[in-house]
């Protein structure tokens, strides 16, 4: 199994699967399952590539949750070998997408062949669901299966997120949810003229500012929420000016991204927003984008599943937690799903000479096939 | 002397001199002037032609001061009539510089020839000063002229400046003083990082805000300054951000001008607003552009000499204020000068079809040769 996931990770880090490009990931992947006795379903949805595989045929049902795309490379020389190309040196497997998430979905997969040859008449589902679209939109991937999953009453009742949650070790830190994500560009206008003239004027950056410093001096949880680091209000861009330094700009451009705990909602902040701000005499308009809701799954089968493999296979304690940025897990929750995620060290992810620890890639199918057999055979035992 | 001021107008215009380039101005002037019995030096600094012109031996010395510099035209296509192309259209000299200040400078030229004419044993001397760099970057014009002659310990006691200072008509305003322009560029260091991460970044907008939107709601002047506007502080420019909604930038950039009454002194501003920011926890530099103290004549013999020659003349009173933007006055009032600004119609300069009104360009020479009797010939009445 161990030199499986090896080989496995080698041959989708050479397919240059850049977002939302699958390059040949999920057939392979596909007929590997299938030859395992899975049935898989090509649901290729725009330009993008999504696959479903499963094996059972009722319920509870247990997910795999991955993505085959990788985020662009940058420029290869700053690489210390080719990003598409795996090099195995000192321990780790070198390569774009070698963290974020190829090496969790060859375990994956390697997993579900374990499983089934071990348990072939095991009660339950079990699931393999792939997209192409983590890293880019995020439109025609799992945000569209699930809903089309809903609609067709298909459900899902855990959830395994492969995203690579850990920090410093394998199982340090698994997610347990995840903030929501808000963002707002706001256009305050003015009235352009010049500094010498500044009663012709109306200088918009004037008005901005009292008004966004309200927002960014705001606390917004009105106490910590459990598990959920605290609502977090940043402003990423400020725009405004036409570089000549005696002209006052007719217009300011603001964006900001508020990440969320459940003590809020999208449209809750949004009004909230709106609200604070027309406390302040600004003529503005606010373009809003909604990212997700944030998700929490309390402990339960999933999390224990989870904490009891860790703890078996690894001798840790997680810190199960809800940090970092948003996952698909955002739109599987949605279905009541529970809905964990584990995954390697993401010190690399979206860097330079990315790479995993072949040792920590060598544990994965072994914890994936571990939590598995926890969740779905627990009846059986 | 009325087709006279039309026509040598015409002959600026047709000249392109944009800035700093002369284009054959300064000589046609000075060889017209040394015809009538003027003194002329060409003093050529770097890239910029300053002409000086008198008649006259002993104090006090009234000067005119303009420039021969124009701005850019921009697009010619925009233009009704070619802008280096002098056209008359309904009562209208069509031209860049006509009004902005080609056309001041062909009536101080005539008004010279005229009160050298009339009074060829005049007290005190009259003298012309022209520079090639008042559009520009003022450094080899005017502000280096002064310099020269205050080392040379040469006076200038009366200075009659000929920026377009009109706003509806003819004379119904002139300036006694304006105010000075100071320019700060601060850039405020934070710790980039990721949106869902707050707790490793330090975003450097947040603390930006509430430092400026104080500068910005701050009243300047404990007291009107007579004769002035208000001290007023405006930011032009505020940049931060990648571009990404989901960055914490690593810097904010505040750039912001103060035009100020003589309350202040650039050094006194630059120490309050270095003090002001340092009451908020900034991590700041800020890199200053001093373009000019405020100065300011009180009512004299020079501002009296203008308003009765515009009584005489036009039987108007003018408004005598310090408003708009800065002139070459502020690098001849330190030397102990008064200065007084009076020109055309500004409400085309700088823009495209810049026209001036022939009545007023023919009415021009009048008032100017009626100031300059006023300031010389006092005593001689
Ligand atoms: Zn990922
Ligand atoms: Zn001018």
């Amino acid at each position: 199994m161990n030199n499986d996931v090896l080989d496995l990770t080698r041959e989708l880090i050479a397919r240059s699967s850049v977002t939302p490009d699958d390059a040949g990931c999920q057939p392979l992947l596909a007929s590997r399952l299938e030859n395992a006795g899975f049935r898989t379903e090509f649901l290729r949805r725009g330009e993008v590539d999504n696959l479903w595989a499963w094996h059972g045929s009722e319920g509870p049902v247990l997910c795999f949750l991955g993505h085959t795309d990788v985020v662009p490379p940058g420029p290869s020389d700053a690489w210390a070998s080719d990003p598409f190309r795996p090099d195995l040196r000192e321990g780790f497997l070198y390569g774009r997408g070698s963290a974020d998430m190829k090496g969790s979905v060859a375990a994956f997969v390697v997993a579900l062949e374990a499983f089934v040859a071990a348990h072939p008449e095991h009660p339950g589902t079990i699931a393999l669901l792939l997209t192409s679209d983590e890293e880019g939109d995020a439109i025609d991937g799992v945000r569209r299966i699930a809903r089309e999953f809903g609609e067709q009453g298909r459900a899902i009742d855990y959830c395994l997120v492969g995203e690579p949650s850990s920090l410093e070790r394998l199982g340090d830190i698994v997610r347990v949810g995840r903030r929501g994500s808000l963002t707002g560009t706001a256009t305050v206008r003015g009235v352009q003229g010049h500094v010498a003239y500044p009663h012709l004027a109306d200088n918009p950056i004037h008005r901005a500012l009292p008004a966004f410093a309200a927002l960014a001096a705001r606390e917004w949880d009105p106490e910590p929420y459990p598990e959920f680091p605290a609502t977090s209000f940043q402003i990423a861009n400020f725009q405004a000016g036409t570089g000549a330094s005696n002209v006052i700009p007719g217009t300011a451009s603001v964006q900001f991204n508020l990440r969320y705990s459940p003590h809020w909602t999208a449209d809750a902040l949004v009004a909230e927003v709106e609200s604070l701000l027309a406390a302040h005499s600004l003529e503005l308009s606010i373009d809003w984008h909604r990212s997700g809701e944030p998700f929490h799954t309390a402990d339960g089968v999933l999390r224990r599943a989870v904490r009891d493999t860790l703890r078996d296979s690894l001798g840790l304690r997680p810190d199960e937690n809800t940090g970092g940025g948003t996952s698909d897990g955002r739109f599987i929750a949605p279905m009541g799903a529970q809905v964990v995620e584990l995954g390697p060290v993401n010190a690399s992810i979206h860097k330079v000479d990315e790479r995993v620890s072949v040792a920590d890639l060598e544990a994965l199918p072994g914890l994936y096939l571990g939590i598995a057999e926890r969740v779905l055979l627990r009846g059986a035992e």
